[in-house]
This record gives structure tokens, sequence and C-alpha cells, in this order.
């Protein structure tokens, strides 16, 4: 299978049409299996305690999985979200960065489905999972 | 059933522990039946073209439904987010803060259920559903 | 709003079209707001212990979803689940049937979203809630 | 990692504690990753068209994800679903039996969660994926 766009169209796209929060990500990855997309944790993505907040997640999640799908179908800017579920499992570790790894499911005419694991660099078990649909608009 | 947190002690509880993001939420209701939480929608809210962000909306209900456990077992600071599932449903208005009506479903010892319809303000139909369980730590 | 299917409609329908299942359902309501349908508990729904299995719970969650998407907009076939998330609140009582009150937020012309909320008969606690999509073929 | 219950220990107890229905259900594999679970699709399973039913899938990743937990803390009869979220990505092929790949994501105190990928056998491409949480008695 042939990409759409690869690692650095990817990021092409996040900076020229996400803005600042494109700054937010690094797309470490982008192959026939998915896409690993970075979150530089900052002092914005965090809550009492050190620990990343769930939007921060959430957008990392969903992020991931629209450039993911863009990876395939190349830059569909209208493309939306229209279900998310996420599993929180641990608490992030302070100070880490954030990794997702988002595979695509399914890539039909009207919906895209895929998830996503999310790590804290370097350990094994995961902190969070998310499934999400997508909305793809007629092409 | 008596609130254990009325609307004031709500706000206060924000405003003391949740730094920043507090000035993004106002506490509109707080009853037997649950909370009504208000995004004041701001340009750090917003995405290209001038929707409010999928993270954004999450932050919404998630803080809603953690106010709504608050209001009946008091400041518990530690619950979690173990679950969050949410439907976008349609674009909100441009312009319009989100209101976000949340209900207990569930009050366990060790489980709390809540569901959220959120609006545009003044619009008859929901821009997003969600439902979302928190654990509680033993009390 | 006029309804395309009324509570007979929809019965005569399930009676048609669903076999042998339709035997465990009765619509009990059709309205603007929704429907109400009954799961006739019998032996083949239960656990051991006397509890409602979640195979019958998910069940009564789906058909109630699409009963209210065709009481919109007639008796479309092809109407296919792709999303369904329940939360398992309570453990229903013996001997008493499911009561599973169903409310469409979304109805669009590729997807219609809607949630459940189910109860023991005669309860004022929910067992289960439910939020279910729908892909709508194109008319 | 030592297994509590293996592949054989795991059908005993499927036998022993889920009556009838053990007889859809054979396990294939369990291992430290998770566990293999067959649905024998036979006429009862089958939706109108025969495509195994949405309720037929939902019993097939709640029963993975559960004998997935037993394998690792022993026959815990009381361990119950909390939530269970399942998108629907493809029709099952009809005269196949469908294949559960079932993993834990975490398995803590009170909370298990893992998620399923359903394949109609003999097929790369997956019909439905599944997250579930489950809620484990104190031991």
């Amino acid at each position: 299978m042939e990409l759409a766009m690869d690692r650095a169209a990817l990021e092409d796209f996040l900076a020229r049409d996400f803005g600042q929060v494109a700054e937010d990500f690094a797309v470490e990855r982008a192959d026939a299996t998915g896409v690993t997309l970075r979150l530089k944790v900052a002092e914005r993505h965090l809550r009492p305690g050190g620990t990343v907040s769930g939007p921060a997640i959430f957008a990392l999640v969903d992020v991931a999985i629209y450039l993911a799908i863009l990876s395939r179908i190349g830059p569909v800017a209208l493309a939306v979200t229209t279900n998310c579920a996420v599993d929180f499992l641990r608490k992030p570790e302070a100070g880490r960065d954030l990794l997702a790894e988002a595979r695509l499911l399914k890539l039909g005419r009207r919906l895209a489905v895929g998830d996503v694991l999310v790590f804290s660099e370097g350990m094994a078990e995961p902190v969070a999972r998310a499934g999400l649909t997508y909305s793809i608009p007629p092409r």
C-alpha cells in the first residue's frame, strides 16, 4: 500500500493547518500500519500533581487518528470526528512525552474507524486507549 | 436530597483547585438533578473555521460530571475519569458559549456514571453527547 | 413533527422483519420524543443468578434506537449499527420486564445518533445507559 | 507471567458456569498476551441476510474479555461488565465462525480494561472492535 502522505507531508500539513496547536505534536512514524504521534508535554498540558490532562490526551488521540486517515487519503480537511471513546488506564509519568500509536481499522467511503494506544515514552504499559470514528466527506 | 456542595461552593472549588482552567467555566446550576456548566468560549477554544475544538468540549463534559459528583459527595479531589465516550452531533454555533447539562445516573461506592448533553447557548439541538465514568477513592 | 411510523406500524414491522426475535419485544410508545420498547424478560434472557444478560440488554437498546429511527424515516431496512456504547449501572430486578426509553439526538442524512435509558419496570433508577450510532443508506 | 487458568481450565469453567451458552464458544488460545475465543456460528446467531447479529457479537467480546481476566486472576465469578463500546466495522462473512482476539490493557485491583478485535475466520480485516471495562470484587 502506498501512502498518500508520508511523515514529512503530515508534519507540513500540521504546521500549515493547525496553527499553534501544531507545536504540541511531532509525527514520529507514518507507514502502512498507522501513525505514531508525539505530544511534546509542556506546562500547559498538565493538571495539578504533574499529570497530563484529559483534554490533552483527547487532543493527542484525535489528531493521531486524523493524521492516520490523511496518510491514506491525502489532505481532506473536512473529515470530522463523530465519536471518541477513551479509557484512561494509568497516570502518565511526570516529565515524559506521550506517544500515541494509531492504527486504522476501517477506511470506508463515509466512515473511518481507528484505535490508539497512548504510552508515556519508554514505558511498557499504556496510559490510555481510545477508539475514534471520523466522518469523511464525499470525494 | 441535600447537596453536599451548592453552586457557589462548586465555583469556589473550581477557582481554588483548577487554577487558570477555572476561568473557562461558570457553574450555572447545581441541584438534585445535576449541574449546568458554561464554557465561556474564547479564541483559545476555537478551531480554524470558528468552531469549538474537540478537546475544549471534552474538558467541558469532564468538568461538568466531576462537579455533579462533588455536588453530592463533597470536595473529593481524587476522583478520576476512567472512561469518556463523546458523540459529536453538530457544529457548535460560532460566537456562542456552550452549556453542558450533566446528570448522574449512578453514584456507587467505587464508580460514578453520568451523561451530558452540550448545547450552543440558545439552540434546541445538542452539539454533543457524552457518557463518563469516574472512579471514586475509598472514603 | 409527523411520525413516518406509529406504534402499531413499528410493531408490524418488527413482526414481519425480525422473525422470532420480535416475540421478545413490545413497542409501548412512539412519539416525537422517541420510543419506549419493552423486553418481555423470559428464561432465555437470564444469566445464572436471575439477572438479565448483557447481550439481551444490548439487543434491547439496539432495537429501540432502530425503531426510533424508523418512526421518523419509515421502514429503511438497511440502516446498520456502527457504534454502541453501554454503561451497565445496576443489576436488573429479577422477574421484571425491562423498559428502554430511546430518544434520537441527531437524524442526519448519513448518520443517526440516539441514547437510551433502560429500567426494570416500576423502578426509578436505570439499570443501563447506551449511546448508539446508525449509518443510514442514501435515500 | 504464569496464568492462573490455562485454555483447558477456561473451557471447563465455561462448561460449568455458563450452561447452554458454553456450547456457543471454544477457547482457542490463552497465554500471557490474552485469549482467542471462537463463536461457533449457528442459525440462532444470524440476522435475516445471513449476517451474525449484534447481540451475538456483543456476547462474544464480553465473554472473551471475561475469560482473559480469569486467565490471570482465577475463577472470580463476580466480576461484572461496567462498560462496553463496540465499533461494527464490516459485515461478517456468512458461513464462517467468528474469532475474538482479546487482550488485557489493565488489570487493577478494582477495574480491568481490555480490548478485542473480531474476525471472520480466515479474513484479514476485522468485523468489529470493542473496549470493555470489568469491575472486580475485592479479593
